[in-house]
């Protein structure tokens, strides 16, 4: 980031006084990304959904000039782009012990995270798909397909120790996964149970005993 | 339907000459509600999405006046359930032979049916589910719950023969077939041969043998 004159609304104080807040000392851009990238999930995550994330609204929340983000973000594709991967963060740490552990870790964190303001922003992403086929590319790029990585490696490890049969096709196992989840699309409900059910349906069809 | 003066642009000539159109002495009003039902999927389908369909579009469109689309559909909600519903039609036949032929019969369904128009629209309604939440919840209701219906019936006859476990949860299986096809997204490009090892891998996850 070059240097900056965040106008953050949030002073140094008010800040320090939140737990998990800055820092004393970090930079004051850094403070004014932050509330960027704050203003703009919460902007995505409304009803108007992509549409309604702008320049100037992303300003207004944020409480910064609407020079301060062009410093940084060319456009709003970029600048949303920039926050959802924010916002998603890594996955849990998987656990490493076996297929099974490290799917259920994964379906655990799935349960949980599709109640997320992150999970309003992904289905108005998705569903801007055809108005921003770029946006949507970019964020496939940038944050799903990493992530498909991850489930491909827990699968590819599974196979390297024998626990998955040599011929499942990874890719496969994985829509089943993530896709039974995306299936319930929130506000639906995830049946009781369903993540673990879900582990063991998969396992018994892929393993190799 | 009550009575109408439909001003369809097509004429009954030009509708005969073409396969599978209008039979001689079908009602005019039937063909105006056709045309009215084309033309809101056609709107549906473009970019704009759910926001891009208006009373004023679809007339416009089908070569009505809006009194006549009034006459039957109170809001553009209303029409686009009907529209969706006529679209997507009823799921083919099952040759019922069996929870493998069933579940690929359904496979090779949903693998066409991606690329069709009725895809771009689920997507337009499921991506505007925040911000039309009742056409969405209809849409559930009317056309995606039915199917899912369907879906269920496959399993549970299979667990009534014996084909498939009794402990399954057949929900979660049907969220692992339909959820699968989802995670890609139109146009993401559908693996080949995905539909039989899906099934194959859902099958071997569920049997009994």
């Amino acid at each position: 980031m070059t240097e900056s004159k965040p106008t953050a609304r949030r002073t140094a104080e008010t800040d320090e006084s939140r737990p998990g807040a800055a820092r004393p000392g970090r930079p004051r851009s850094e403070r004014a990304e932050k509330a960027i990238l704050d203003a703009t999930v919460d902007l995505l995550a409304e009803e108007s959904g992509v549409d309604g994330v702008s320049m100037e609204a992303v300003a207004a929340r944020a409480g910064v000039a609407k020079t301060t983000i062009y410093r940084r973000w060319p456009n709003k594709e970029a600048l949303i782009v920039d926050a959802l991967g924010a916002l998603k963060g890594p996955l849990p740490e998987l656990p490493g012990t076996g297929v099974r552990d490290d799917l259920l870790t994964l379906a655990r964190y799935m349960s949980v995270e599709r109640g997320l303001k992150a999970s309003r922003c992904f289905w108005n992403v998705v569903g801007g798909a055809e108005k921003y086929p770029e946006l949507y590319e970019r964020y496939r790029q940038d944050v799903m397909l990493p992530r498909r990585e991850v489930y491909l490696d827990v699968l590819r490890r599974g196979v390297e120790r024998g626990e998955v049969r040599r011929d499942v096709d990874v890719n496969v196992a994985v829509a089943m996964l993530v896709g039974a989840f995306a299936y319930h699309k929130p506000p639906d409900p995830l049946p009781d149970g369903f993540g673990e059910q879900l582990v063991d349906t998969i396992l018994r069809g892929i393993s190799t005993d």
